[in-house]
């Protein structure tokens, strides 16, 4: 129960933000360059690429592309999403550094979502973790609907305490647990961890807040006190859920990170190049900058 | 050291909110429309208007219409501000139930936006307290510029505890902490609260946050951790102030709101009727609505 001294950002804009972009599929140079400047602001970890059908999302079609494309920097972890095996195989083809899975907290998003439970969602990554641990490469598993489901309303924290922990055991090396509805509140946030932590260490989860409510920084301030270390975030706020109503989506990461200074936690990321690139993107898709800080500090 | 069990929301829309707002000057009956949708929300404190030198301030032009206009409802407190004795008379002449006087927590501040000290702005209150002591008008304090000053920065929690002190001393029975440009964090909110209340105690501190940096709410968040039960706050986040860069001003009530519902704690507010009078005064202006619950949940 203490704050962290250091905080890693898991920068999600280029899959997380961009696949739920509306409007014409996004050229590959400007996820290519995006990605880059993710880096050179001191971005460690970034979710470059969602390898999954492009019947299903178009905006993530290009992904081998992408992650052919940029330029790799020394010491930053180029992430992508690989629901089945085939996603696997091509992410790695495409040499990412980790790979992730995800499944919900909520039994009715499941179903309604991906047309199965989430004992069967998650009996579908076996492959997937198979193939992982044989080519060495860590998987990252995610939770959604953690703080409430369109669907059901309110979601027990023993139900996400339940999901982390099978992701857990089947081999994932970190959870991130998303709001992604963003419809949380700080206490109902840190029940949730706690129940959580009861069964996976608080050193391997991630807090993934969406900020659709406006929520997002006060529920991350209150996980933080509960020592959690690992920050799920999108420069300029990029993305957001589809099935959540009012515009905004990912918590913005200049927003994430102006707060984290002033707590004195340290990310290694440079606010000024963040502000810039989130400002760079938001001209490139034509579209309003979802960071109040990027808002502020623009010149 | 706890979380209130009930907060008193004071409106700030009226005021704080309207004042900023650019373009043409707002028509009365929008202004009463707007405070009596307030108190028909639940809300029991509404800074209703300014009385102020039109020349300063054009928009609060018609702050003795406004008074006037407005049906009253019992047990809501419609408050004014009144930097002078000329205002107090205006304001008590329009039948307000409490007054307000500002002082900054910053002396560039102090002397670049009205000319004078701290110690000298505090002085020119005195004749507002006096009369509004001998009329049994209860006086509200503001202090500006709290957790940072656009001249000069930081701003010790010491010099806001001296000038939140001699507010105090003065007879005003209530202190607003105003980060009136909206760049503080958690953990300097905390400090800055734990210096006032050595001087004053809680019971009488309001927090009074703007999201300019989108920090409101997590600043919120902490310091009713520590005892704070009176938050400002302007309905689709109206207003702001005119020194801040940036779009956002106050921290808008629907998000305050729907945070201190999270955790349960009593406001006697009607979120639902709060969005819609978010909706229709955003129409009314023809501007964006500030609020991402009144965007998330307007039908």
């Amino acid at each position: 129960m203490a704050f962290p001294k250091q905080v890693r950002l898991a920068e999600m804009s280029p899959r997380d933000g961009l696949q739920n972009e509306a409007g014409p599929v996004i050229a590959t140079e400007i996820k290519t360059g995006l990605i880059e400047r993710l880096a050179d602001c001191g971005l460690t970890h970034i979710e470059s690429a969602s390898f999954v059908s492009p019947k299903w999302i178009p905006q993530m079609g290009d992904a081998a592309d992408v992650m052919a494309g940029i330029k790799r920097r020394s010491g930053v972890r180029y992430s992508a999403l690989t629901p089945n095996l085939k996603g696997f195989e091509n992410a790695l083809a495409a040499d990412v550094d980790e790979v992730a899975v995800f499944g919900a907290a909520s039994e009715s998003f499941s179903q309604k979502n991906i047309n199965c439970s989430i004992a069967e969602s998650l009996e579908r990554f076996l492959p997937v973790m198979e193939a992982a641990q044989k080519h060495n490469i860590p998987v990252r598993g995610y939770v959604s609907t953690v703080l409430g489901c369109p669907y059901e309303g309110d979601i027990a924290p023993e139900q996400v305490a339940r999901v982390a922990k099978d992701l857990a055991d089947m081999g994932c090396h970190e959870i991130s647990l998303g709001d992604t509805i963003g419809v949380g509140t700080p206490f109902q946030a840190k029940r949730m961890l706690e129940a959580v932590t009861k069964h996976v260490p608080v050193e391997r989860l991630a807090a993934h807040f969406h900020d659709t409510y406006g929520q997002a920084l006060a529920n991350l301030y209150a996980v933080l006190e509960e020592g959690v270390a690992v920050i799920d975030a999108s420069v300029a706020g990029l993305g957001g859920c589809p099935y959540a109503s009012g515009a905004s989506g990912n918590v913005a990461t200049e927003d994430v990170l102006y707060m984290l200074s002033g707590l004195d936690i340290r990310t290694g990321v440079d606010l000024k190049k963040l502000v810039a690139t989130g400002v760079w993107i938001s001209n490139q898709l034509n579209r309003p900058n979802g960071s109040k800080v990027g808002q502020a500090l623009k010149s």
